[in-house]
């Protein structure tokens, strides 16, 4: 089992890195830090004539990482009660991937795969944060990926995650692949 | 009452934009189109020791804008089960207007507003569509903006939308303000 | 197609009736008011060794009737944020049903049947409605029950849902089958 | 501090109360089992001239024994993605204790308590079980109650939550007030 970490975070060593270094230590998975990355909004073009117009940013190569591997963690600091706009981004352009020819594996392929989810808030986000939560179930149902479980946790300022020991200790024991 | 429309839609016309104009003419507000500004994703630096850095780009104008107006449309496509990447960035970025010292009246303007949320997405939108719901109460809540109603359209294809009758007629009774 | 209408007021001719008659005329269907009969509360007993004790009651004639119909219409009060407990306590019983060697075609046959959701609500029902909209879905799910359309009415005091205009419009073009 | 547990299960020693007990073990609470008590369902006689006729069974010695207390652990098993009916009975019946002038203070003494939720179901409950917590925060919202957390656990045969040791520890460290 291959894992990949998918950072949505803008900040570095923030409290959402820290709660999913718990679930998968940094030597455990390849970590991919979307903002390390390149990636442009999408434009959207299903719709016209000769579909979508090549985008020159780094979306394939974060979307060829990910699919090497077989769990995917998707990490993301709770932004207005939803995934950061890095992450969204990063997510919206798969419409796009699914129409590129190049591409005609990719919803199979993400069909095959087990992926999480770790979210950190700070304004209440066991139940702010539900709505996010079901988004994701949503996305996962639409590639036939198993949704097989996420941690909250709660946090602001930074370091303030230390404090959330329930998160931790969920965190700890998310993941069932290794 | 004066209305602003925001519109995160990046294709011009499409279904969003139809079901958008049936609830807000397009004589009747000031129509705001997301995707004629540059609007760059927040990078966090709320915790760095000075703070955010100046962007250079669009967003300050929009806000600018959106505040003149006392009724707020908010009109998305569904994307991956919320609201649009255009969108997501332009209000993930209210975190940094938040901290502006140009704008520290910003929360308590947005409190005076009323807002509407017109959202129309493919893959059954009544239901999957319900988390966006519950996420933009939840932004409503937080700066006491009163969330005024919505309403959710069918369609995938280009022109869809007109076959949602259901929709069309309540989007037409959707603004109390005029 | 012949329709059903399941009602979970315990009060008649309500808020919550007024606006189901806009959807389904009492002509056009069997209405069943489940204050009508007597249904006793689940008790668990799918573990004991002899399995459920038959209870003596209406269930099984309210099943019965619901079975002879194509596409059934639930129609409930919203009480604290879910559907009434006369609706709940009929539908906790079909975890007996389903267990009941005179019933072993109820998934199936349910399975078959189209459903519809009239609630109505006074704090809010737009939003904190939401959760037993979902709730509803996922009863559907369970069953392959294809959940068509619902609609969300406000009120509170006596007649105050024949103000709320929108709900009574949608109400009047909820139901696709006749 | 004094704790009680508010038992919705209509079993004895189920997966839902073993998951309770680990929360809040027996000598540290007052351990209430609705289904010792006879509650009858709400007719809703809000409008009724004369409003609510008394009802003679034994809804309001537990309410009686619930508000000599601080804290309020509602446990519940998940029926039909929602809590079980006996649960479901004994909070509608709150809407005929608001009018009861006996009970002019309820509402604000509930406003006075913190809640937690404790909730055991077979069908994905981290997900499905999702709309069963958010209408449990419109609850306590209602009240003015605190809720202060909440742990699912996953089991459908009897013993199987035994094996669901995340909600076991998750539940073991719940309650903050002991």
């Amino acid at each position: 089992m291959k894992l990949a970490v998918i950072h949505g975070s803008t900040r570095a060593n923030g409290n959402t890195e820290y709660l999913t270094y718990r679930a998968v230590p940094k030597e455990k998975a390849t970590h991919i830090y979307l903002r390390d990355y390149q990636i442009q909004p999408i434009i959207d073009e299903r719709h016209e004539k000769n579909g979508f117009q090549d985008v020159y940013d780094d979306h394939t190569k974060v979307i060829d990482l990910m699919l090497e591997h077989d769990v995917l963690v998707f990490s993301t600091p709770i932004y207005w009660y939803s995934m950061s706009g890095a992450m969204k981004i990063f997510i919206d352009r798969w419409s796009q991937i699914m129409r590129d020819p190049d591409y005609t594996h990719f919803r199979e392929e993400l069909g095959k795969k087990k992926a999480y989810l770790v979210a950190v808030g700070g304004d209440n986000p066991h139940i702010k944060g539900l709505p996010l939560i079901q988004q994701f179930k949503y996305i996962c149902d639409f590639y036939g990926m198993s949704f097989e479980g996420y941690v909250i946790g709660k946090a602001s300022k930074p370091e303030d995650i230390r404090n959330d020991q329930k998160a931790l200790q969920a965190a700890s024991s998310l993941i069932k692949e290794y």
